[in-house]
């Protein structure tokens, strides 16, 4: 079972070439850990090594210190409907004596299911708008002029090289906000929450442009705001493809220089910037 | 208020040179979320735009799609035992008719308090052991020699481009393990749980290197699993300094060809490796 990467068939453009070809994607997919029977966190992983995760999560927590603070490990069976098993749920048995974490040591962040197709569904369950019919396209210098124009928005980053950045930007690549952040998701939900103050809400029409690597979570704040594009300097996920696939976002990655590649919807490409002169 | 980055006085290291300098880190604080007076989250954070962050976390979670939707957005006075205002706990007040997200919604991560110093303290409390007085040193053709060793033992990451690594390492540079993940905290975590695993905790005498930032999170991890010295290619951020320095770590980023800069615990570099042959 090795579900470390995911191929998937892409767009690759760069200049004036446009070609497809088979691309490897690290997989991503939830864990849910569990703690004597309770759910205790699930988190977006690449599977493989999972005892590993659980036991050093639970180090990290503070919770064990030795391996035989540890009982058991093992997957959870019954984790889907039909009681198969997703390896994506497992139960830690902590030795008699050692007293589970408390709660207080945990927070919460944003997540759905446990299971990559679980994790679809909820973003359909509680998505407000969708952009699959956007009809925007954007072309090609606009696209390769975003990570320029992300990074001339940069405020602290030329001081620090530590935050990373998120922008909303126009098809024609007018920069509408900026925000940047030790946590990508941060920088994102503060666009969010600029948009939803400014009663931008769905923002029908707009790029998503990130410094950093495009994860499923991001793809998920992007359709909650009704964004139709997602371009990202550095690679996505295989759920952060699934899901703008499904959800009908153009996803693009390796967006550097004059070339990027096209994950999931590519018909917002405009053809005419690809004319000769 | 400006504290999206704060200055630091670092040691920065090219070749043979070793000079000091005022470096600018990019700051990070937790901000806990309240929902109609009700803890919902706490997230680390990049102060600034906390207001748009609360708001587009739930846009995020579905729970709000309009400004109307949000009644009031204020920072809590009362944060800290003497009543004062940290800026770093904010109540979100949903307007009349407006249910809040349901719990599922959310997950768990690790985390600690609601101010960097809490933050801290949090750490010292559940901590088993200290690498403060882990007596180790590390030349600096070792060190310089990390990015490249912890490279060339990843495994997916030259398919997919998309995966965090991070890796242990004794003072020699010897690789004792490496593991790949979407996330960079499940990364390190991984690592945590081969330790404990096979009885190697605390990891005296160890360097951690990770192929990212240095967030607050993985300082945290290093001293959970006893690790002295930690080593990014890229920067830090503040409230990682600050925990490195209080708990004896050695903190290096921007590793990077012959040159690093030193955050923190200084005094584990090898004076000999920079004497002339």
């Amino acid at each position: 079972m090795s579900r470390v990467s995911v191929k998937r068939r892409i767009l690759r453009v760069k200049d004036t070439a446009r070609t497809r070809k088979i691309d490897s994607l690290a997989a991503e997919e939830p864990l849910e850990i569990r703690l004597n029977g309770t759910p205790l966190t699930v988190t977006m992983r690449t599977p493989g090594d999972d005892f590993d995760l659980a036991a050093g999560f639970l180090v990290s927590e503070g919770a064990v210190g030795a391996a035989d603070d540890i009982a058991t490990i093992r997957y959870c069976a019954g984790a889907t409907v039909d009681g198969g098993n997703t390896y994506n749920v497992l139960d830690v048995r902590l030795a008699p004596g050692v007293p589970a974490p408390e709660p207080r040591n945990f927070y919460t962040t944003s997540s759905c299911g446990v299971c990559g197709k679980a994790s679809l569904e909820a973003v359909r369950t509680v998505a407000r708008w969708s952009a699959g019919d956007d009809p925007v396209e954007l072309t090609q210098p606009v696209i390769t002029s975003l990570p320029l124009r992300l990074r001339a928005a940069q405020r602290v980053f030329d001081r620090t090289g530590g935050l990373h950045a998120a922008g909303l930007f126009t098809a024609d690549g007018e920069a509408l906000c900026v925000r940047e952040d030790v946590g990508r998701h941060n920088a994102v939900d503060k666009l969010l929450g600029w948009a939803l103050t400014n009663g931008r809400l769905p923002l029908r029409g707009t790029v998503l442009m990130v410094s950093g690597r495009a994860s499923f979570e991001l793809v998920q704040k992007a359709v909650m705001g009704g964004i139709p594009v997602l371009a990202a300097v550095s690679a996505p996920s295989s759920l952060a493809v699934e899901l703008a696939a499904e959800e009908g976002l153009t996803l693009i990655g390796f967006l550097r220089g004059d070339s990027m590649n096209v994950y999931a919807g590519e018909h917002r490409l405009a053809e005419e910037a690809l004319l000769p002169d």
